[in-house]
């Protein structure tokens, strides 16, 4: 998928949400566990209730692989539905993947041909040769770990490198990159004003921003600082979302849920126009 | 498995040689491509040939996900083959993980319960609580990337961090981890001259050293300044093993390339003693 068609299906969807699709067992609606697939019975309703409130899905390759073959086989089955029933949705691989050459690119194929997901997240620590055969994609996108929402963050990212922040490095570094126009970047909300800084060093990139809601990030806050005239922004959110219930109304207390915030996004995105 | 197992069988077989599992059905013999499992018969061809030589196996994770399902089939076979045939044997999930909290205790499930590996290599970028849901786990390992042996580790692991290499960052911060004793890291053997310094920073951990051989590293010298008095060191080689030959002797071959490597190593070790 082009970043052009993304842009333009969030202005016509007014939403820049992307759900996060971290099933986990202990959490979904006992009903489901009958399913002869309850991982992908549970995507699968999710996914009918909510794919007219946001442009992207993005499912944690962790949640998929703690259940070994079986839930490798949900994650399948998820995409491939995704990409059979709603082609115009955006679909990140959660995956935080990241070897040396011919090894990424091993990565890059599982990840965007086999599985044919739309872009895959990327840890930028093994650097250029890491991170370049995932670019080598064509309309393919690789979302760099930027700036995390999680405490450990602050151990590396926001360490001083040659005088400035590391994850500031991480973004310079990798607008040098071959095709670095497919490079999208992590950015967690829960550091709102970051994102200013970040916008000086990646204009023109779309950030994915987990953490807005249950983390306690501000919609509002982040898109002032975060968004770009393309919009520029997909907002996660995950279990905000995903699991509101777990009786047998799971799925439309899941679409209300995301309702609430695609409401907030058409409001930020008046704003732009 | 415990450090003082692994220490044991080293001696016992006079190696601290660890074969890496990187199999690519370009690359196997061809003949092996009418087995049910291609994948899984060229590995246990490989096992069968040379289990006495070496004291762990590496399979790489992106080699096997690169096959979706049957990728992950032939990963699931060779682990529980080892695990029944050659339980004294470490095992390493190249998988290079990390990811936030809870999820990171997905992947660490996935790799130590799920597939019963004894280590997972993990990527430091997301700082503590991305490592120490991995650390947790009693007598399994976590092998945390500090300086890989491909061009792009000069990107950020070799930038000064507040006056220091990063890399040395990675490896003094991750030393007051807690649980900081189920710690290995992966170092590159194109740099055997850093091996001095890593040593200053982490005298009793194990490190896992790829790039010995095809790569161009010297074991004499990785040796000289890696080891320690309880060996601490577990040099992997993928290629210039599994692949010495791609005819019907390939498994032969690929013993003999061990052999060479494993007698080398035994020299070292009467150095140690």
């Amino acid at each position: 998928m082009t970043t052009a068609f993304l842009v333009q299906q969030i202005r016509k969807k007014q939403s820049f949400l992307c759900i996060g699709l971290d099933t986990d067992l202990d959490k979904i609606p006992t009903h489901l566990l009958q399913e002869e697939d309850p991982l992908f019975a549970f995507n699968k309703a999710i996914i009918d209730s909510t794919h007219h409130l946001c442009v992207a899905y993005k499912p944690n390759t962790a949640f998929y692989e703690a259940y070994g073959i079986k839930g490798w086989q949900a994650l399948e089955k998820t995409i491939q539905y995704l990409n059979k029933n709603h082609p115009s949705i955006f679909t990140i691989a959660d995956a935080k993947r990241g070897d040396i050459g011919n090894t990424s690119t091993r990565y890059a194929k599982a990840f965007f041909e086999d599985l044919a997901f739309d872009s895959v997240t990327v840890a930028p620590y093994m650097g250029k040769d890491s991170v370049e055969p995932f670019l080598a994609f064509e309309d393919k996108h690789t979302i760099l770990l930027a700036l995390t929402s999680n405490q450990g963050a602050f151990d590396f990212q926001t360490q001083k490198m040659d005088g400035k922040e590391f994850y500031k490095t991480v973004l310079e570094i990798s607008q040098t990159y071959k095709n670095s126009k497919n490079l999208m970047y992590v950015v967690g909300a829960t550091k709102a004003s970051y994102l200013t800084e970040i916008r000086k060093l990646a204009p023109n990139n779309f950030l994915l921003v987990p953490g807005v809601g249950a983390q306690g990030g501000s919609l509002e806050e982040v898109c002032q600082h975060g968004m770009n005239d393309q919009v520029g922004l997909l907002i996660n959110s995950s279990r905000g979302i995903i699991y509101t219930s777990n009786e047998k109304d799971f799925a439309e207390a899941a679409a209300q849920s995301a309702l609430k915030i695609q409401v907030q996004m058409q409001k930020e995105l008046t704003k732009l126009a």
